[in-house]
């Protein structure tokens, strides 16, 4: 079969601690110390062969996420910017749905012809955090497409437990091809549902929401605000053709930061309360967070879901004033994420079909991840 | 009667834009920046005559805050370092008890005798955040001891909704002149409880628990801590007389933050897995924090209850990694902070009356605050 695959050398830079775990594992905690010289290419690889406990998924959608941009960008010198777990050579691709085409001896709950997507993260089901209910914070993680073979491929095989059924969105639309498309944006924005919903225990309908970066993530939290019955939702967004999509997602208008203080707009729009729901998908919160700061309605929340390896600056004073609250999230697993973000498009309440802007085949992958590495569309897809 | 005022001359520091509403209402938004020369001393002055819904009290155990130090010093320039709303001259003090004596009119829920203590916070109750359910953020909020006159008097007149009686603690403890001084402490616990219990929501028995500063808000928190199940409470703080107090409130341990990391404490207390909820009460959080980002358990609480204004570097990835949650409180107005905290001192699981380690007859008031300034002690009380 064909697949994406990604390559790149072991070379530690010279003030990086390597730990023995890193070693003996082959995997890089901090990926962006170690990889040099990333290499993308369309291969031909084996066709997995699925472990009792898994399902060979044909892949029939697989988005392109801003990781995997990561893992082909690379700094001055050579390093790879993708900061995160990762082991090397594997097939990239962690955003997608498929068919299953064959199940293992021990897989009872799904059957052959079944429309899936799958979460990303294989966490272990066993640890101290996985037996407390925090898999997003699992010990033993893996990752597809980061530490083991991802979906930019015609076939993955992954663990049954991972897979959700998404039949019931085609059910509504009866359209095989985009029931496939909008499936594989579960995961994504699972990420923006774990972080508004479960995270930061959500809003109320009818309360105001403000969410600053317009990229597939932010999209889908504009799309979830409204869904929840956001009473305005607001975008900020540098992008054009990203502030347009925000716009078909149902914000009620999208700004551009630079253009304007976001902090003002927030204030009038709310005729000087501030707004009650933040989201930080920008991965920007040196700018964002000082906006929000001064716009925190009494009782708000910010929810950092955008990743940032930098210290912000925060006057926890106002916090303080506002009874305001900040809350960190990462990851999509458990918490009915996954299956309530399906539920949720299957009802029509959610439509992110909008925001794919690119389709690509799979033998086309490195243009797709050019493509993507422009930063300003929406989410592009290798559909096969 | 006798009552302790402070004086202070309007003096607007040349860079300090003073809004109409402060020149019409002759109330300082930042105290630091108007208020110059403050005076304190005893004075004679007429007793208070209670209007329709308010109530005579006799003053018996008045506590000096933090405030009321920071009214009576002072920067280089001569003002005042209490940077909050302030309108001078006013008596002091808003941690007391006492007897009612006189009732108006319009009161129905309190009598002649009854032992009460009362809210600092005279929240109007018709502005959109009282109406809403926010006291603490009422925006025609006077404050008794900073905006009208308080309690380190013989007598106070207070509208009768503020108060709470401190009955049920006397009929345990068989000790009036006891039920009085710990029916003082009641302010500063409730603060302690509205950050802990109402934004932060608490936590599980069992969990750890750190405190930052044990100063009495972080003294009342470590009791609390302990009286809400606590597995382990762990207390930080420089001054060695406060760290015995902190034991003598149930702190399993306390520490000095400058002789050792504060978070290699907590990680070693916890075989590694991090606190699960910090309380910050030393307004130190450029201090405190970052030890608390590096001892976070997945799904920590951070509550900032300390007031500092500066801006902090925090680091928002470590948020997300441990799925942790950042609140800020003020107040303790509402929600049943100050019924819980007196149901909870009359069951005998919370005790602060070890906090209390001086008390002064009100004639010596100035000495008192003078003593509080050193900071190195618990509560200091103005007993009559």
């Amino acid at each position: 079969m064909k697949a994406l695959v990604l390559r790149a050398d072991w070379d530690p830079r010279p003030d990086y601690q390597v730990s023995d775990w890193e070693r003996d594992s082959g995997k890089a905690v901090t990926g962006s110390s170690v990889w040099r010289r990333p290499r993308l290419q369309v291969e031909e690889a084996g066709t997995p062969v699925p472990a009792p406990h898994q399902v060979l998924v044909q892949v029939k959608a697989c988005g392109i996420c801003g990781s995997d941009v990561h893992f082909y960008e690379t700094d001055r010198d050579g390093y790879m910017l993708y900061p995160g777990l990762t082991r090397f050579p594997s097939t990239v691709g962690h955003e997608f749905s498929g068919v299953v085409v064959q199940k293992g001896a021990d897989v009872t709950d799904l059957a052959v012809g079944d429309l899936v997507t799958a979460e990303e993260m294989i966490w272990c089901g066993h640890c101290g955090p996985c037996r407390n209910g925090y898999p997003n914070q699992c010990v033993n993680l893996e990752e597809i497409g980061f530490t083991v073979d991802g979906a930019a491929a015609e076939y993955i095989a992954i663990g049954a437990k991972y897979c959700w059924k998404i039949n019931a969105i085609g059910e509504r639309l009866g359209d095989e091809q985009r029931t496939l498309e909008i499936g594989a944006l579960t995961e994504p924005a699972s990420v923006a549902y774990n972080g508004m919903f479960e995270a930061a225990g959500g809003f109320r309908p009818g309360q105001y929401v403000a969410v600053f970066g317009a990229g597939p993530i932010g999209l889908a939290a504009i799309g979830l605000a409204g869904a929840a019955g956001a009473g305005k939702v607001i975008a900020f967004e540098t992008s054009a053709p990203r502030r347009d999509l925000a716009l078909k997602v149902g914000a009620d208008s999208a700004h551009d930061p630079t253009q304007l203080q976001a902090s003002e707009v927030l204030l009038e729009a709310s005729a000087g309360d501030g707004f009650d729901f933040f989201v930080e998908a920008a991965g920007a919160p040196q700018h964002t967070v000082p906006e929000m700061e001064a716009a925190l309605a009494i009782g708000a929340k910010v929810v950092q879901i955008g990743r940032a390896a930098i210290r912000v600056p925060m006057y926890l004073e106002r916090l303080q004033v506002r009874k305001a609250k900040v809350y960190g999230a990462q990851g999509h697993s458990g918490y009915g994420n996954f299956p309530n973000v399906i539920r949720l498009t299957a009802s029509g309440r959610l439509d992110l079909y909008p925001i794919i802007t690119g389709r690509f085949p799979l033998a086309d992958g490195v243009r797709a991840i050019e493509q993507a590495s422009k930063r300003t569309g929406g989410k592009i897809l290798l559909t096969t």
